[in-house]
């Protein structure tokens, strides 16, 4: 039955990944055999993040991509990400009328992930969702997300290519520029780039662009796309810009590197979260969590000395906090 | 020396405060000692957090409010929480500016954390820079973030009284009112009254106040204020709203239930914190790391096996993944 559900994944079952994806997100264990089944065939699609700031269109670019990339012959999965905010709160129903549309297109998979709360965070959710849809044969994933937050920078970490969509108008840019989106920008996308103040915008950025390629060394030299995805402008170009990225990654073995780091922090944030679910379940289930929080509430105990005494009764090496006491 | 410092703050020394702080943004281990030392010695300072979108002049409302609780006699911490994000990491400038104004008052300490990618997530850290502020004497602590993303949320769950700040114009009202923001406001805050629309927005939100409080029954009824925080507006009026709410918290109990909510929540975050440093050192320093996320990634294992192995090897109790196996 469990491997049946991997066996239909590997054969191509939407309907098995939609399952499977559940059991991820409920932390049903039925999850962890699949995984471990699909995992040999997982590494084959190319992932491509979407981000930006709320209003600059990543939506609507992300299906128009969508449809740009099928018409080269590749299939598509997508994973809308919503950072489950109350102030962006409002991309699920968008997300579901648009899945109404795509999927009547075969070669299409969309997943919208709004959990709030998510145990563990949404980058290891998100990272999990890209292996089903990769071992159910998608060639590209795209992943949609609103950067902000650590979470959300975490999550545009698992791409091979990531594309920062900016818009005229909204003020941002410079600010932007400053504070570390070059460093995450592998394409930079003008949208709305029909508003006025596209062109400066432009300028601006592959102004900025080319000091960092310049002087500061960045062997990559990000290219700015304009675009107006809602006339379905710009995506030839912008899918052109994303296969060069990826040509560039396999030429220069940074994309072997970069897959090597993912791997790394994927590994780290499950064992980190599997050790805390044990613990956390173990507390509350015996009810010491309860007992212990009265005492430090009361102001008997305090949580350091607490903590210690958790760890040390948990985990064979290395005392914990050893180095502190 | 150690204990020199934590003595220094219940002194009341801000330079031995930010001293901690600064240990605890290192994750310098001299910190354990002092929050032990400490923590007998908080929980008495009242907490507010204020949040709303980027451009809704939280930053000036926080320092006008400030100036309010001050004639009142009450000392004042603030603590300014960057998300670090790519999109909004303009407010480090505003923070310094402010910084510089304020700083003359010795009844205020103001800090900006704006640390990216903060270990263990900037709720964990907000938290114990608050119990420091709290030893430190201050009578009221200001928390103030933009409420995007998951981390941001637990931030603002540290608070006694959430204010949320709404302004008219950037039509998100109704789309917050619908995603989960009614249930953290205890305070509705509409700024930059004077434009228009306020009106409009004013009653769009008292309505649904009134709605959540006579249909749904949520028992306290958030008052929402209106003002000008750069004409110094309606600040009198805000001040006597928190401490209304203030009131009901500790006549209606939901005070000391709320505190110990949030001990759980921070005594599991040290818990989950301490667990990912000691893992993450010993498979890093071993070079262990290296090799399993060599062997990942050449597809030789999988990620869940070695998951499970990581924590036979790590844990006392409770087999890892047991009922997944």
């Amino acid at each position: 039955m469990l491997t049946d559900v991997a066996g239909e994944i590997l054969r191509g079952s939407p309907r098995a990944a939609a399952r499977l994806i559940t059991w991820l997100e409920n932390e049903d264990p039925r999850a962890f055999p699949c995984m471990e089944a699909l995992f040999p065939h997982s590494g084959r699609a190319y992932i491509i993040g979407i981000t930006g700031s709320p209003g600059a269109g990543k939506s609507t670019l992300t299906d128009k991509l969508t449809q740009a990339i099928r018409s080269s012959g590749l299939t598509v999965g997508i994973i809308a990400v919503d950072p489950s905010s109350p102030f962006t709160g409002g991309a699920v129903l968008g997300d579901r009328v648009r899945m109404s549309q795509l999927s009547l297109d075969p070669g299409v998979f969309i997943r919208s992930m709004a959990t709030r709360g998510f145990l563990g965070g949404m980058a290891r959710a998100t990272g999990e969702v890209v292996k089903v849809l990769d071992a159910l044969g998608k060639d590209i994933i795209l992943i949609e997300t609103v950067g902000v937050g650590q979470d959300e920078v975490d999550i545009i970490g698992i791409a091979d290519t990531t594309c920062v969509v900016l818009v005229p108008g909204l003020g941002d840019a410079i600010q932007s520029m400053k504070s570390g989106i070059m460093e995450i920008a592998d394409v930079f996308v003008i949208n709305k780039s029909d508003r006025s103040g596209a062109d400066q915008l432009y300028t601006e950025v592959a102004t900025r662009v080319e000091q960092d390629h310049h002087i500061k060394g960045r062997p990559w030299l990000a290219p700015v796309v304009k675009t107006v995805a809602v006339n379905n402008e710009g995506m030839e170009d912008l899918w052109e810009k994303i296969e060069r990225h990826r040509r560039y990654l396999e030429a220069s073995g940074e994309f072997m590197e970069r897959r090597r780091e993912r791997t790394g922090r994927e590994t780290l944030r499950m064992i980190h979260h599997e050790i805390f679910r044990l613990v956390r379940r173990q507390l509350e289930d015996t009810g010491e969590m309860e007992r212990l929080v009265g005492e430090i509430t009361d102001r008997k105990r305090d949580p350091y000395s607490v903590m210690k005494e958790v760890l040390s009764g948990w985990l064979k090496q290395a005392g914990p906090a050893k180095e502190a006491s």
